[in-house]
Order: structure tokens, then C-alpha cells, then sequence
């Protein structure tokens, strides 16, 4: 077998697992740049999730690290956004939270308070993955936050579908290196990884908390998406482990999120070939000559062929969402185009770019007060490595269920980035019985997508017609999901006759 | 095992093959409706493709029913549609044409030239299936006709990717008892069937070439969707066996086509868990315990159970297109909504009905001439049986291919009706070899959807983002992909880097 072929192999199951999955939304150039020059995780410690959880409870030093933020709320307060339109009723807060005062690494987070009766809600933090992409440019402006931006780049209007209609929401740009959050330790980009990543938000969770002592003890939700997969969990076990804290975590929301390595690139190719993207030969080659374990090394030469056979579906269309249009253009508009919050615009991440670099809501938002050296971007482009990632999360999600958290594992059925197929494979694995069986859910007159409840309170949603990033292309199903959840409650049924 | 089980399984089984399978796309309630009280068709003949093309070789008056039809084309003409746009420059024809004169059975037809160059482009017969359903209404209302009908149900505006742009196209209401066509013998509603819905299509050929003597000898390509997966290679058939009268069939193409049964409630099945509508525990049931082969007659109660199961998705969803939005409404819109031919109206249906019906656009269109006792529905209400149907379409096709006949079978990917997965399980079953690899093809730098070549000039080609109606909602690619059949073409590619 030639030596390429087997690099070819790990190349591109690698990329099918992990590439930075957001960066390559808008584009297919720019998808096809990242498959040909990007895979920045060869050297990633592939350890257990056990043995990953064991070495994370080293913290010692957590107390070291609750820094003093007394008054330091009233400073973040977000007067308002630029562009922001009229008939905000809601409080906004943005800022720097230190989580390492000797390397200088500071996380910027966004929070919105709920839209009513915030002092009754919970509290939602939302992550999203890569590793490396921003819950600011992602999760807060094209999907769950209260305002998308204009095409214009520069206009903001409302998502009616936002989630501080239910809870006040707390976006966080996790690790240092992504958006805003920095490091003045050069040297700590090049050693991110999932263990820092989560010692670093229980870091900021602490001191958030200090700088908002009315929040404390609210419940809390960790939720996020794709490779927050790993970053949810883990920050839900850090917590767990440090009770001392007193931080009231309720349940953990991932959605489309990677979570065992395994059946998420089996789950992956089977899911492009049921949805009739890849020919009857190369999945019969790939059942027949590929071994997906995460131990597996060499691999025959006919499963390279069919892998990058498989390959080209990357190249070809938007793997967030198999039938969304792609995007064609790079910048903005001269005068914004009506937006649609039904109709998601392909190209959104360009505008959001844009208005991030604006100077004046870098001002407004308190971010990048150090002025650094490079542009925000919606994925990292000054984290080049990646230090440690357990090859499943399955192990830690079962930890969290016997601790009574709630867990709600939830999957656009249109994304072929982490598709439903590797998450009902990865759920498989964890072998509990089903407590409320398969069903559909509701959501005016309409199916908002499936639902199956296992034991231990965990919950599987589908959301019918809605790719990687469910609230961008279903935002009221997708509010109405998490709406369910943070509530207690099964998804919306109706009687069939 | 209780009776009522086996009762269950054969309705369920066959509603999943061939129900009405237009006549419920506008609303959750027609479909429930539907489901619960209607399969006609219990009393059918399931004889092979081949003891049924022989019995149909036996058309010895074929001579005999060519009447005249000289002078009639004139009358034919259609002045212009009410609420018809301006700018019309291709001429429309629409009549009936006499099958049998003894019974007085007459089938009508809607027939629109090309828009430009219409002396040297093909001819285009285009089908809809149910069994039952109206090539008026849908093919040429809803999908691929130069008009489509505004929701105030008076207004028609222009289809910019009609199949008159490279076509003169042929629509006919068949068999008797569809849309206007109709039989003076009331007892012909309760004997209809495939053999005879061929005869009577060959007839109207015969005859309409006849009408429109110009035509006579230019290439024709028969084409349908749905259940004309059987008519359209059964009228095949017969023209191939009527060499006599020199009708120069080129091809046929099948979109979203019923062609083989156990084949079909297969893949149906499949395509509803591999979508994440189904439990896992349906389908490994459905997998261990049913058996789908044409003369399988008892079903275990495990496999009743499951079918029941996977019933529920048709009650729920627009099984048609599963992603789409149900229609809400029953009727028109006082003053018409602006329409959009990339963003298809679920209700279309209604408007569609409401102009047919209108006296003016039937006298427009010299139809309902003999003042019919019933209105134009989408699909036949006074059919009430269906006498004969061949389990499977496979080995006419193959003596299809053997006699020169390019072969197009296409699947918009979205349908959940006669889903993707059920044609490609049909298609090997044929065994061909594979001639041009699998690949993606394209459109305005997009995947418009997938194909392969086999021997013998047979295409597989997915429309990408297409429910059972393809050019409903695809009608860009839709228009793309019948061109290059219509030329012999590959469907286009771009190069891969």
C-alpha cells in the first residue's frame, strides 16, 4: 500500500470529524482552501474520555483564580449596539472576564438578559465549536441571540425567535484565541485543547458569577453546538467536580454535536449515502474495507478510494445543509436586502464579519480593548493546534445523567457536517432503555421534528428541516425545543385519530 | 394472528404503493382522510410485466380506431387563457380526442408549442399518474407548464423554466374519468386499468397525429411522474409494437416513478428511518420481520405492528416532499399573493382547482364540453376500480433499452412517496453495469443533484431539493436535466480540483 494513501485516509477522516466546523460555512471555496491546506490536530493527544476526566480533576488552584470583580458589571453594560433597532426592552452586557491573570488570557462573553422577567429565568450559556469558532459571531448573530445582521453589515434587526425570550442567555468566546477572548501568552494558542478549554470556562463561570452575584445559585443550562459536543460536557464534569462552587447546573443542550468519534464518521457516510449523495459501490466498499474504531491504523487501499470518493460531497455542496444555496459573494451589501428570518441567507457570516470589524461596535461591546493584532474572525485564525480531545464524550454524559443532570441531545436532520445518523449511532452505544418512545413533536399544526426519551432523563430531538446551526434555519422549532427543555417538559404532542 | 392484523398490512402496504398519489398534497386532514377510507384498488390484477405485455400485444383494432381527424386541429386552437399574461408567443392547442366511439370515451389533451424554433423540436408527452390524477392540473398547472395559477385562483403568470422552452409539450388527461376526459359508458369508471389506459393512450396518439399531421414522424419522448412509472413505458410498449404506424419514440423519462413493487415499500420504509422519521426499533422489526416480496401474503403481527408504526409519518408530514410546509387553507385568496417559482405555495392545488373549474377558462380551453355531472378535481373521483397492474415495470424496461430507447428514470430526493432509495433499489435489480460512474451534476455552479449511466443508454439522475413533483419544486433543474435527455447529453459537470 503507498504511504499516501494510508495519510489520505487519516487526512480525511479527520476532516470528516473535526476540521474547524464553522469557518466553511458560506462558501464552497473557501470549504474546498480548508479541505486542501487545514487539519491542525494531527499531533492531538487521543486519550479515553476516563482518563481524560481523571487529569482534568487536577485542579487544585481554582481558588486562586476567583479573581475581584466587584463593580465591574455596571462597566460591561451594552448601551446599545450599533444599528440596533428601535423597542429593546432587554438589558445587554458585554466584557473581558481574566481567567488566567499571570498569562494574561481574558474570555470575552455577551449576555442578554430575558425579554421578561429575567429575575425568574435561567440562566442558558451557549458555546459554540470548531474547536475555535465564535459563540459571538455564531450562536448570538445567526442563530439564538436577539438581533441578525443586515446584509448591509451594519443594520441589526430582531429575532422574534431569540432565546431570551426564555431565558437569559450568556454567550461565551471559548478558548482564548476565538473572537475576542485573547491571550498575552503567545505560546497558549499553540497549546489549546479541550482540558484548558473547559478549566478556562469553569474559570470564567466563577468569576462571572462575581461580577453578577444576583445570578448565583439560578439554574444553569450549558447548551452549544457541533464541537461543543466536547466542550459541554466536560464544562458540565468540571463543575460537578467543584460542587464547593455552588453553581446550580440543571442540564446540558447539544445539538448536531460531536460526541464519540467512531460512529460519527460512520454515522456521516452512511447519511450521504441514504440521502443519495454517494453511489451504492463506494458505501458497499466502506462497510466492506473500512474499520471506523478509533484504534484502527492502516487501512486497505479500497477504502481510501471510497473515502475519497466520499470526499467530494465536501467539495460540492454545503455540508451544514445539504440543500441550502450556497453563498457567491464575499462582503456586504451597499443597502441591506429585506431579510427573512424563514429564509436564511447563505452569505449571513459575511455580514456578521463585517460588523464585528466595525470599530464602533468593538466600542459599544467593550471588546478588543487591547487592540489586537489581528481581525475578528467567526473561526480562529491564531489557534494552530490542538493539544488533547477524548475520542467519545459518551463516558462523561453518563457521569452527568447519573448525576441527574438533564440531558438533550438534539440534531438538524439536514446537517451533513454531524448528522442525526452519528448521533442515534452514538446514543446507541450508551444502551439505555427507552422511556418514552419515538414520536413526533409539534409545533403549529406542523412536525417539528422526533423524539424519543431514554432512562436517566435523556432526551433525543430531532428538528426537521434544519442544518448544523438549528436555529439559524429553524429558529421557532428550535426556540421551541429548548423552550420544553429548560422547562422540564416533554416536546409538544398532539393527538393522532 | 388476528385477522384485522393481516388486513392492516396489506392496506398499509398498499396504501404505501400506490394511493392517490396526488390527490392529498394540500392538506394533513385530505391526506388522514385518505388514509382511513380509500384504497380502490383490492380487487387488482397482479399478473408479471410479462404474461401483461403479452395480453396487451393484442390490440388487433388499432385500424380501426383512428377516425378522422382532419380539419380539427383549427377548432383546437386556444385563443388565449383568461388571466393569462401578455407577451405569448408560442401557440396552445386543447381538445378532445375520441379512443373508442363506441363507447363514446374521449380523452383530453393540452398541447403547447415550443417557444421558440417549434418545427424542429421534439414532442414531449407528459403523464401523471395517482392511477388517476390530471396531467392537466398538476404537470401543466403545477410543474412543468408555461403557467402557473396565482392564489386568487383567476390570475396565471409565467413559469420562466417551462418545458415548452425546448419542447413542444403534450399533456394528457388519462385514462377516462381524469381531470375532462371522460367515457359515456358510466361502466368504463369501474373496468379501468394499465392494459387499457395504454390502449386508449395509443389510440389518442394515433389520432392526435393524425389532428396534427406536422408532427407526424418527429421524435417523441414520453414522459410522467409517479404512477405513469407505469403508463409511460406500458405506452411505450405498445408504440414499439405498433411499429406500423411510424411514431418515432426517441425515449421515456420517469421522475419520482413507481416501477417495482416489493422494491418499493422497501425503500420507502428505509427512506423514512435513514430520514430520522422512524424509531430504530421499527425498522430492525420492519427488517427482521417483513417480507416484501410480491407473493408474500401473511405478515407476523411483529411486522403489522411496525408497518403501523411507520403509517404514522403519512398522517403527520407531506409525505410528497418531506420538508415542506402543509397548506392551511381550503380555498383561494380574495386578491392574489406575489408568487415565487423557487419558493413553492403548498396550496397551489386549490388555485389550480378554482380556475379549472371556472366556465370561462373550460370554454377557453374547449373542455367539458358535453357538460360533464361532476367538476374537474385533481384527481379522478369517478374511477372506483382498477382492474389490472403488473407488479413490476423492470422487464418492459429492459425490452426498452434493448430496442434503442433512451432511458431517463430521475428522483427529486425530497419525496417521501416514491423515495430515491426505492428507484436505485429498483434499478439494480435490473443489473446493468455501470457505464459512466456515479457523480454530481450541475447548475449555476450548484449540485443539481447526482447521476449515473448504465449500458444500454439507461440514466439515474437525482434532482437535489426535489419532492415527488420535481419541477414544482426544482423547476431550474427540472428544465436543465429534461434538456439534456431531450439532446442525448450528459448532464453537465464541472471539473473537480
Amino acid at each position: 500500500m503507498k504511504p499516501s494513501f494510508s495519510c489520505l485516509f487519516f487526512l480525511l477522516l479527520r476532516l470528516l470529524l473535526f476540521c474547524f466546523l464553522h469557518c466553511v460555512a458560506s462558501s464552497t471555496a473557501r470549504q474546498r482552501d480548508l479541505l486542501n491546506k487545514f487539519y491542525f490536530n494531527n499531533g492531538a493527544e487521543r486519550s479515553s474520555s476516563s482518563s481524560w476526566a481523571r487529569s482534568l480533576l487536577s485542579i487544585s488552584d481554582l481558588e486562586s483564580k476567583a479573581y475581584d470583580n466587584s463593580g465591574l458589571k455596571e462597566g460591561d453594560k451594552v448601551v446599545r449596539l450599533p444599528g440596533q433597532p428601535k423597542g429593546v426592552h432587554f438589558d445587554q452586557y458585554a466584557g473581558y472576564v481574566t481567567v488566567d491573570r499571570a498569562n494574561g488570557r481574558a474570555l470575552f462573553y455577551y449576555f442578554v438578559e430575558a425579554a421578561e422577567n429575567s429575575g425568574s429565568k435561567p440562566i442558558v450559556l451557549w458555546l459554540n465549536g470548531g474547536p475555535g469558532c465564535s459563540s459571538l459571531g455564531y450562536g448570538a448573530m445567526e442563530e439564538l441571540g436577539p438581533f441578525r445582521v443586515m446584509s448591509d453589515g451594519k443594520t441589526l434587526y430582531r429575532n422574534p425567535y431569540a432565546w431570551n425570550e426564555v431565558a437569559n442567555v450568556l454567550f461565551l468566546e471559548s478558548p482564548a484565541g476565538v473572537g475576542f477572548s485573547y491571550s498575552n501568552t503567545t505560546s497558549d494558542y499553540a497549546t489549546s485543547g479541550d482540558r484548558r478549554t473547559a478549566i478556562d470556562a469553569l474559570v470564567f463561570l466563577v468569576n462571572w458569577f462575581e461580577r453578577f452575584p444576583e445570578y448565583k445559585g439560578r439554574d444553569l443550562f450549558i447548551t452549544g453546538e457541533s464541537y461543543a459536543g466536547h466542550y459541554v460536557p466536560q464544562l458540565a464534569h468540571a463543575i460537578l467536580h467543584h460542587k464547593d462552587r455552588l453553581i446550580n447546573l440543571k442540564g446540558i443542550a447539544i445539538g448536531n454535536a460531536v460526541i464519540d468519534e467512531e460512529t460519527s464518521n460512520k454515522g456521516l457516510l452512511d447519511y450521504y449515502w441514504t440521502h443519495a449523495f454517494l453511489a451504492d459501490e463506494t458505501i458497499v466498499a466502506i462497510h466492506k474495507f473500512c474499520n471506523f474504531s478509533p484504534g484502527a491504523q492502516l487501512q486497505p487501499p479500497e477504502c481510501n478510494r471510497a473515502i475519497a470518493e466520499a470526499n467530494h460531497v465536501f467539495t460540492e455542496v454545503n455540508v451544514y445543509n445539504i440543500y441550502a444555496p450556497l453563498c457567491f459573494s464575499s462582503g456586504v451589501t451597499p443597502t441591506p436586502k429585506l431579510p427573512s428570518i424563514e429564509n436564511f441567507d447563505p452569505c449571513t457570516s459575511n455580514y456578521v464579519e463585517a460588523y464585528l470589524n466595525n470599530p464602533k461596535v468593538q466600542k459599544a461591546l467593550h471588546a478588543n480593548v487591547t487592540k489586537l493584532n489581528y481581525t475578528w474572525s467567526g473561526c480562529s485564525k491564531v489557534i494552530q493546534g490542538w493539544s488533547d480531545q477524548p475520542s467519545t464524550m459518551l463516558p462523561i454524559i453518563h457521569e452527568l445523567l447519573s448525576n441527574g443532570i438533564r440531558v438533550l441531545k438534539y440534531s438538524g436532520d439536514l446537517d451533513g457536517r454531524v448528522p442525526v445518523t452519528s448521533t442515534r449511532y452514538s446514543l446507541n452505544k450508551l444502551k439505555l432503555k427507552v422511556k418514552v418512545p419515538w414520536r413526533a413533536w409539534m409545533l403549529n399544526n406542523e412536525v417539528g421534528g422526533y423524539t424519543v426519551v431514554y432512562d436517566h432523563n435523556l432526551t433525543f430531538a430531532t428538528v426537521r428541516g434544519a442544518g448544523h446551526s438549528v436555529p439559524s434555519y429553524q429558529p421557532a422549532r428550535a426556540l421551541e425545543m429548548i423552550k420544553s427543555f429548560l422547562q422540564g417538559l416533554h416536546l409538544p404532542v398532539i393527538l393522532r385519530n
